[in-house]
């Protein structure tokens, strides 16, 4: 396999926006990584998105995306797994890469969540349709019985739970492109609506628009391009069962431990030496889940661990220092990609107030449903 | 690049299987390919399919559909790309295994198209959802547009369109696996109830249920298995415009040419070597027109070429020995698959009553909508 690194980032902010299309949304994220490349064409692109035929009733998004970015012609793919799309667009650009097929890959994500369509309802068909969706669950409910079970099996606090939401807000209050940019209190979480007991309104990820991409290559053409380098040393996929039903015990999801262990072997590193983690919190509790599977935390200490700083800007091992998707904004398609961005920023040390000082070893996490499928990606500045 | 190789072959019957869900469809294909190939893993998977998101209410299908296959924990991403999602899965598969990140990988389509869904308005997600299907336009009105030209600049006829149907239905009668495995005569095509003039019902493919897989490894892994090795030479990819309007001459599909080009220049062959072709017949005229582009036979001379036998089972280059989407059916993520899937047989020498006597060289060409995605595979027997 050929060495494999990232050298241009872009995305638009996240939030409702009603005045940008899907495919307005893909485009502006698609040239600003091109132009922060600096390259003057791309080989090939792979686009991560959940449901756009369930979102906004177009299928064939690839194809269409290439040719309002004005490449048509060049090949084109999409890529989903649910919410873990946009990390596998990027392990699939990889690929193409590392095979030796393509030079330069585009590697995007774009979700279209508000446009009329019914969201829970789409975001449920991540769900086993007909053992899970088709009695009525959807996604909090999925999250609130792993809340549920960590909380009766570790003493996992309620408190704990709120402290994911108020330390992610307080990251994304320092990242212009957050769909909720400002900063909220543990009492405002446990305030909230009720959503799915015991998670509320403030445990949960947002419905968002929005769209990011990445520019992959070969390290030796991210060398002549002399742009600041992140070399990717490693990409775990796994998956698991998609029903609850059939996870052993549901206080852990299995994909992410085995994606992590994929990874960590093919960088040869071990969690200790991550700097810096993008997680997939679409909702609290599922911070405090994967910070356990990665192993950056002891099973059932996630939540001592959030409360006592550990996981902040500044702490042991910060995560979600982009706002995460509580913060950020969750466009299902494009998590996966904002997080390789966020990532690239903290290793390139241009991530400025959020800014983990001399971040050498970087770590994204991304996954499908309630854990069905995972991706991990290790990352290295090397410049 | 790894050279890439095809041991292993599987399908479902084609046709309305109301007996048959998504998830055993395709468990019944894959099982049956890996049994083929007499591998005893996978260490990973892609699975192409066009819309279970509008036809059953279900994404994040690879993680469902690797668990119900029973290897839960491999990676396993779906790609889709409307029609030529199952061509992109093996493309994908092919990178996987070229990149040497992967030894064994499983590359299958499927899509369960009656199951009380609007296929109609499903199908219609692979034109441009803004600028064409919003107006009404679905695919046999779009396909109306290019036969309408096709004829009008070429002269191509009535009774030419027609010839396409009864070939591929000539083929079909003979594959078991087909969905309307019977004869048909031109004057039965040119009776038919009218859907788009000119095109009548059976000019147009059907609706269909069904599950194909091959499974892809490396050459060196082939030999050990001391299976038939069907060798994948190239694998060419393409975009174009989505929307019918933004192409300048509507009797031609760019991207057909574009992948071809790609692909002939990656096995360094002319048209003329390659002994056998499966291409995307969605409709009669697609047929005509891809023949033209693929190089088989001059611009606008397609319809005399069928007509005078050159493309049927003993004429100068056999196209759709399968029956084609038309006659075996066109289970949408399936068909590119399905489509490899004969070829493999053809170079092995085993397609029984459909064989091309000889056969070396195989081509693949799998589109989606009306065209704005191609995908080309050139295969090559070796044993």
């Amino acid at each position: 396999m050929k060495d494999v690194a990232i050298v241009g980032i872009g995305m638009t902010p996240f939030g409702e926006l009603w005045d940008m299309s899907f495919r307005n949304l893909f485009a502006e994220a698609a040239l600003a990584a091109i132009g922060d490349a600096g390259v003057d064409h791309i080989d090939s692109m792979y686009v991560g998105s959940m449901s756009p035929g369930l979102f906004i009733h177009q299928e064939h998004i690839a194809a269409m995306l290439a040719d309002y970015l004005g490449v048509a012609g060049i090949p084109s793919t999409r890529v989903e797994s649910a919410c873990a799309s946009g990390g596998l667009a990027v392990r699939s650009a990889i690929f193409e890469v590392a095979s030796g097929a393509s030079d330069i890959v585009l590697a995007g994500g774009v979700e279209k969540m508000n446009d009329g369509a019914d969201a829970t309802f789409a975001l449920a068909t991540a769900a086993d349709q007909e053992y899970e969706a088709f009695h009525g669950i959807t996604f909090p409910g999925l999250y609130a019985f792993i809340a549920n079970a960590h909380m009766a099996k570790y003493g996992t606090t309620r408190e704990q739970l709120a402290d994911v939401a108020v330390k992610n807000h307080g990251h994304g209050a320092l990242n212009p492109k957050a769909q909720f940019p400002f900063t909220i209190t543990r009492e405002q979480v446990m305030n909230a609506t009720m959503v799915a007991d015991p998670l509320r309104l403030l445990d949960c990820s947002p419905v968002t628009d929005g769209a990011a991409a990445v520019i992959v290559t070969t390290l030796e053409t991210a060398e002549k391009l002399g742009k600041p380098i992140v070399k990717v040393i490693a990409s775990g996929a796994a998956t698991d069962g998609i029903a609850l039903h059939s996870r052993k015990d549901v206080t852990t999801i299995p994909s992410v431990a085995l994606a992590a262990e994929r990874a960590f072997s093919q960088a040869d590193l071990t969690p200790e030496k991550i700097d810096v983690a993008e997680v997939h919190d679409c909702f609290t509790i599922a911070e405090l889940v994967v910070t356990e599977e990665l192993g950056f935390v002891d099973r059932g200490k996630s939540g001592e661990a959030v409360s006592a700083g550990e996981t902040k800007l500044g702490g042991r091992i910060p995560i979600n220092t982009s706002g995460g998707l509580k913060s950020k904004g969750h466009p299902v398609g494009a998590s996966g990609v904002a997080q390789v961005i966020e990532i690239v920023d903290q290793l390139r040390g241009s991530a400025g107030d959020r800014q983990v000082e001399g971040a050498r070893y970087g770590l994204t996490q991304n996954m499908g449903g309630s854990g069905a499928s995972c991706v991990v990606h290790i990352m290295e500045g090397v410049s």
